[in-house]
């Protein structure tokens, strides 16, 4: 790809001054303000002139020799007196011009910088935020979407999601058969696929999940296992305990299924997508397939009562990027990715819930 | 490959009973105690006969039809009355005879278990146990030895690690060059790569991370800086402060180099190793070279004043299971795995260690 | 964990003879057959007394001093004429014994050895053997089920994926309402979700698959889509006119559905269950859910017509070792993994054949 | 986050004509032109007034019922005769308003896409490309600088990378001290870290990398180990042989190390450095140090004889999208992104440039 060359006869580069240069305070110091250089393409005016730097490469400084020659040199590499290139303008106006190569959709030039991707488990999380978010989701009245996956199961952030649902945070949930069964095998045998809460396989323990399916078919459902009390903890029973509306899609990796489990996609669907129209938040966790066919069906905004929008707060948690990456590529443009363990990611916000609710009450009196 | 048949002439499974059946209760539901079917070749004695059911999966029940026929059959296919396999023994002796198709590296069978993976983020994390271990260290007087990846400065765990060597978890710290600009452009800057804590990538912010390593070189070294006030928190800051032992050791990326990094490579493995003959434990998060590298010159086993040995603890900690299995892979056989992100994985072992210190002090008093 | 003290007054042990030692040859330079050292506790006999060097780790050598001391040190560190211990044997034979820290199921002792993990993208591919398989299964008139997500369409192995059944290398093909969808998109538009076959998403791209969906509904049904001429390429349309039976299952995440798709999930299983019980091989391509469903009914083993059993060749390739180890920990154990991405991975299993083909027709003649 | 309400009395929302309808030809089955949804705000224009249809969501139409109700409605719903929008255009120059919410760092509204994002294992990798460009750099006598990972070595991609060495596809190749000696312990024992060809751990293993190193140190450099016979295939003795320039470069993982490996970082980068601003390509497989550490001193682009600059061709090839996202996210944006196994990756590059060889001769003659 050739590069368009800048037009150094524009009005902006023609007028701009000589570069300045300040020799170097001791050997492998720069001096205060260096211009610290990027890898693209760069001029340098000297004299009236622009003049690029030999050996380009970023992360480094421009020192103009004796002889004239300017180079681009390893901070580390310069020696006390050198005469080394000042300021951070790159767009000429100081004497320095770093010439873009990247232009976005609308054909505009973009600006050199780390850190630009969209999704990256670098990135901090922001839990105070999403703690903000879902405070005041409930306060007024909002209907939180949570879509799950089973590894929150199998990784014991069941006892988190509990007090999620039990203190008012979830407008509803939904998830596939394997999320109840595992739940259901938890409150039943104590393990999730046969391995125990320390996350060792247990001998005989692969019959066990099939063993809580069938003590839940045989109590005709969910509820009547709960109110039979089969199933005594976990989040299938805070979800019939406390009334929270709950829909269990079928899949054709399913045990069973469970007696709730809705077995046509096509119902399973529309049962999603009365919640999905009442959404005003989503929490999607560890699960791509859920998480995508959800974010099919989710606008990307909500309607206020006064007929203004905002974005619809839309959390994607998963392990890799990914998941993330995907469902952006599916169209849910909006998706704030986390990537993190679904038990530390459930663990960590319901703290920081915890903690942002008692600051509240505190600030309030 | 071809199996071994079993040998039905043997004394245990030529003594072995009939199988037993139970009729399900009702359609789609089986009898309490059903045999739960895996995907192994298996047999089932009838009438003093060994024979093995049609159309095997797992996940199933053994139905014996009226006409003797005997049939691997899903529970929500079994019909009120069917004739289901009880039983949960599978080695013959309650007339079913589950089949092993693997073998361990002594040639003997391995039983049928899921959940065997060494590393899985499907997995429990047991912060409990790592906080006990942390604190039983600290009250030895162990070596716990800490090696770090960058990832804990940009995701700002920053401060939890400065807890953890303020309160004296850590024996010493190994790392590189990026963790300490990372963390010395955040103190100066209070961002890293540019990038500020809410994970925006600033303008401009690509050359901080030059302009702090610049300030330090001047200051001549890292404790210098602390100590003139350029570097006012942070770890670096603690690890000067309460004099912890850090070794920073070089590689091909490193801008700069800070002052203290030893450039030597052979020379950064032999000061590595005085403190990896002296660890207890080790703590490796979100770094591959620098885990790999630890690995390589730790021992497996930690040798007692008594002479007793102990396994060495060691945690590895990253995104995802490809570095555990690559360290595994490199023979160091004893570390457990912890798939996470490495601010969260700081964040609730501090909290475990938080609240294990606190209970411990109420149950002495 | 306290490690069991080896029994030195064992038989074994205590016949075992001293140690041997060379001199090293040079500076930085062991003997030929040094005895290169492990992370576990090591002994060495001299002087008929077992005592454990000091420093240990491994990938090193063991040097006596002339002071009689034991030492652990890296090659480079050796200086000419050091006496360093030579041999190979692990279990005290040569007077060198290395305790094993590992066990395995039954107790028994593992050996150190390096690249021991089950799944990694660091082991090699052996296309020449899945060749071999693929050939000897047409050659016998075996069933092999293929089972492919939609990134086979996406990346374009579509060529590769038709010639296969052309050439009569699959016996069924299971997979959801994407891949069908992807691939008749390509054929009417020569997009996938929009995106042109240099991976550049397009304008207006986002509804094609909508519209490849509705001409299909249109037409009533695939096969009549490809008897209309409306599809004139890729998988579907080979399937269609080689009459190679598939099964389309459906999920939440399914657009349309195209008519042929089983929504309901429950008749979905059983019609996969229809091949499986058929198949002689799987290959599992590019989609967890898809292999995992399939796995779950799945017997580990084919049976011949002559009651012998072998195991079930499953192939299960997937750009992350995630799949595979998931699969594995639902009992799947018999599957191979192979770690790359769907596109390649289909493009030199192809080639391989082929060449394997012509081979076999020139050895024949 | 608000968004901004539309402007519906801009000169170009407010000359718009009202939306066309057309009605469903079938049950489930939409007109010719339907207008596809996405999950944006959108208002169709019906007698004059922009109307929001209810039920938001992308991959469906927009019906308007008997009683003037605009509803957003997926496909399969839609009855044969209802009144369905027709149309492509967004920006409401045919009556259908799509409103963006994304906007670039200009600040220009982005158009709804799917597949955007920059890496992803579900794009199509341009081999052919690739291919051409190899072609046309050792045409014009460019400097190709290739930079590898061990895991090219380990998993038998050896005989690809010695093919384009050998016929002069390589300027320089930077790596580090694993490489060399994964590549010579293959030569000498036909293991890589003990695996066999086949991907299986051997007995006694581990120690074969370290004899290998010994062996070398021995000879007293690679160079001289492949004049003594002692090393006899491979990619070092390939280079060697041909005389292609190599760096290999310390790290604090390293066993021995090689002779020729340069233990300083500083002089490790300067020796790279010296390759780097030659460099009119980049080929980065399987590496994230490496790749990394070029990037950093790597242009952007290439400055012609005659002052044109263009792109610096670089290709970034991993298993995992993470490490082509990291190398951006440190200022690599020309990067290219090939998620894929390297031994696939070097397989199938290798046999487009043969074949693109073979066709240009054609075309020649």
């Amino acid at each position: 790809m050739i590069l368009k060359a800048p037009d150094f006869n524009s009005a902006q580069l023609a007028a701009a001054p000589d570069a300045s240069f300040a020799p170097a305070p001791a050997d492998g110091v720069l001096p205060d303000k260096f211009f610290s250089t990027t890898n693209l393409p760069t001029w340098v005016k000297v004299d009236g002139q622009w003049r690029m730097p030999a050996e380009p490469r970023m992360d480094s400084a421009i020192v103009r020799e004796r002889d004239g020659g300017l180079w681009t040199r390893e901070g580390r590499k310069v020696k006390r007196g050198d005469s080394v290139a000042v300021g951070s303008a790159e767009d000429g106006s100081h004497g320095i011009y770093v010439h873009p190569m990247d232009y976005d959709d609308a054909g505009d030039e973009t600006e050199f910088k780390f850190m630009t991707s969209e999704v990256s488990r670098e990135k901090p999380i922001d839990y105070s935020l999403m703690a903000q978010i879902l405070i005041e989701e409930r306060a007024r009245g909002g209907y939180p979407v949570w879509v799950t996956g089973p590894a929150l199961v199998h990784s014991r952030a069941r006892a988190d999601m509990v007090w999620f649902i039990e203190n008012g945070f979830v407008g509803a949930l939904l998830a596939g058969n394997a999320v109840a069964v595992h739940d259901i095998e938890a409150s039943i045998y104590g393990t999730t696929l046969g391995m125990t809460q320390a996350g060792v396989a247990s001998s005989g323990g692969h019959g066990l999940h099939m063993r809580a399916i069938n003590q839940v078919r045989n109590a005709g459902s969910i509820s009547a296992a709960v109110k039979a009390g089969i199933v005594t903890n976990g989040i299938m029973h805070a979800l019939v305990t406390d009334d929270v509306p709950f829909v269990l899609t079928g899949s054709i990796r399913d045990d069973g299924p469970l007696p709730e489990v809705i077995t046509d996609t096509i119902a399973s669907q529309d049962a999603m997508r009365r919640h999905t129209v009442r959404a005003t938040m989503a929490i999607l966790v560890a699960t791509a397939l859920h998480a995508i066919a959800t974010g099919n069906m989710l606008p990307a905004f909500v309607t206020e009562e006064d007929g203004s929008l905002r974005e619809l707060a839309t959390i994607c948690v998963d392990s890799s990027e990914f998941v993330v990456s995907k469902l952006k590529d599916r169209g849910t443009h909006q998706a704030f990715g986390v990537v993190t363990n679904a038990q530390d990611f459930m663990h960590i916000l319901r703290l920081y819930v915890e903690r942002e609710i008692t600051a509240r009450a505190t600030t309030s009196k």
